[in-house]
């Protein structure tokens, strides 16, 4: 039995989320157990990460997996990926240390949020990115960004009902790019992040954009502490899961 | 009653084409007749730039249709959106001369297909590319494509059991960019297009790319003038019109 390191790709589009859960729904960690286990020929259960909400895609998510095969890693691979949906593939498998732990082992993420800015939905773009009609003003963002930046308690961004140990968080990176009227892209960084974190972020710094708040809203809501502080959730289909860092290495 | 253009962008995967079929099949010229009708009152009839086969994408589709509406175009457009598919949208809409026929006037149409050259998958590409997994030569790929250019008898790259009057078309731009292992596009552009040919020349493009071919092998079989001459034809999924031409002005 080798622990095998996975990078993944996926479109998070027609995926319940990650997680494995009752049996019929469509995850990501199922597809995933499923195609392993029928090479293995004994159960495989996988650990991500962390887990990715229905909806969100991933460029470089990374899991690992405990299994047994005679298979040489690229041989693992191609087979794997014979028996995984069109929107699901394993970019890369490799044997990792036995100790190593897809979860606990994750040093920072990098998230990238997608938005179509202009008055025309783009059908090419629908599944991939969130329709915003109004033109964001790039520059009252930009000045709201760095106050997210560095630990704070992200109470008034995490999920509603979510009960967590502590909602204190370091922010590593929190940046705007692209131009109004057309593509523009938020990216957060962060050693963790709370569930919906980066979408409830993205919601207000979208109305930040909108100029439906202030650029210093956004450090107000964060001092609140309290998730009624901040805008709406941005949805899911414009958020992928970029990177993910290891001591030594990146996806 | 007005004649308008609209320009048109889609995800061409779920659709079964541009031309309106037997009843039941979702096509793009149904869909929006569909809309235009509704908003209309009355029956409308959309004239494209020409048809696109199933699952061929558009960034910029053109065509035409005479209506009567009190809209002023802006709210058209919008109200038009409102009810199309989130696979298919109105990127522009304005009142053109009554004479304006969106195929009959066209000049010429530029295409691009997208190719995935990598040894794995790409679920986030794998609806508006080709995955070829053998890494293209595209050196030899820029040697073949210069024998296409200009006027020639396509005939070998025709869809197999077409008929037309001419199978003679003019090709103005025939280019090869990105880069091998990664993301590589083909670019055509020519006055007019026959039933297949771009995904014809594109197969038989790969077949060079993939040293299966030599690259003098696309003139010989330009002049061999017979289907059976060329190679495989390219799936749909990769071919993205990008633009059509009018005198004047460009989609």
């Amino acid at each position: 039995v080798k622990n095998y390191r996975l990078i993944l790709e996926y479109d998070g589009t027609d995926f319940e989320g990650w997680q494995l859960q009752a049996p019929g729904r469509r995850t990501l960690q199922g597809c995933l157990e499923d195609a392993l286990s029928r090479i293995a020929g004994h159960p495989v259960r996988c650990v991500g990460s962390g887990r990715t909400d229905s909806g969100v895609h991933a460029e470089a998510q990374v899991a690992n997996a405990h299994l047994e095969t005679r298979l040489a890693p690229e041989d693992l691979l191609r087979a794997a990926n014979a028996n995984l949906p069109p929107d699901l593939a394993i970019r890369e498998l490799a044997i990792a240390p036995d100790a190593f732990h897809a979860r606990r082992d994750a040093r920072s993420k990098h998230y990238r949020y997608r938005i179509w800015n202009h008055p025309v939905r783009s059908p090419l773009r629908a599944r991939g990115s969130w329709w915003v009609r109004g033109p964001l003003d790039l520059r009252a963002i930009d000045r709201a960004l760095p106050a997210v930046l560095g630990e704070h308690d992200f109470a008034s961004f995490r999920a509603t009902g979510s009960s967590v140990r502590t909602t204190v968080r370091r922010l590593l990176r929190a940046e705007a790019s692209g131009s109004a009227g057309g593509e523009v892209a938020l990216d957060f960084a962060a050693s963790g992040f709370l569930r919906h974190m980066v979408r409830n972020l993205v919601g207000t710094v979208v109305e930040i954009g909108l100029q439906r708040r202030e650029p210093e809203d956004l450090r107000r809501i964060l001092e609140a502490r309290h998730r009624s502080a901040a805008g709406a959730t941005a949805p899911a289909r414009g958020l992928t899961l970029v990177s993910v860092e290891y001591a030594g290495w990146e996806s």
